[in-house]
């Protein structure tokens, strides 16, 4: 399980002054940016979207290419991007890739933005 | 408040099958993929952070360039740049201007990220 890294730093929350503020460091941030940066995109929200709705959260590569309206090597280049940033797991099964939404990713991103 | 789009689809989640499933619409993925690539940066993830942490959830920008190390230009590039997608708000007093972190924009982030 990915740790939680609150937006509001509950340690330094009470007494903290501008001056005394402190940021994530680059090494906190860059992990919880690429998250981001990959839902950061129309066409890969509306993808996550698709398979976290579909029958047992899991989505073939071959019924996702209609819904968003793109041929499938686009898909897969969307897929491989969300793959990359842990937002997704892929399983080749025969012919078809199969794509599951990675819960521990999105709870890393939600437990960001917990104001 | 923004309205939440949950990552799963409520109404269709008990008899969605592959087929069935929706993605949301690009209208309805637009704003949610606008406010993830606001985010999609480690320098405005720290921003973010910074911001929440300071005295009163507000930061003025001469105390926003040292934590992060640069200068006051590139600052207020990225921060245009999350005003833009509603996660900050600005405020000019005088000589510096002061931010905030929207609440509304980080829920509606947040809900979709739900699973």
């Amino acid at each position: 399980m990915a740790t939680a890294l609150p937006l509001v730093r509950v340690d330094g929350a009470a007494c903290a002054t501008p001056a005394d503020a402190i940021a994530l460091s680059p090494a906190d941030a860059e992990p919880i940016a690429r998250i981001f940066k990959a839902l950061g995109d129309p066409t890969r929200v509306r993808l996550m979207s698709l398979i976290a709705s579909s029958e047992g959260g899991e989505a073939c590569i071959c019924d996702l290419t209609a819904p968003v309206g793109l041929a499938q090597p686009t898909v897969s280049h969307h897929m491989r991007l969300l793959v990359e940033a842990g937002l997704a797991s892929r399983e080749q099964r025969g012919r078809w890739a199969y794509y599951r939404v990675e819960p521990a990713a999105l709870a890393r991103a939600a437990g960001f933005l917990r104001a």
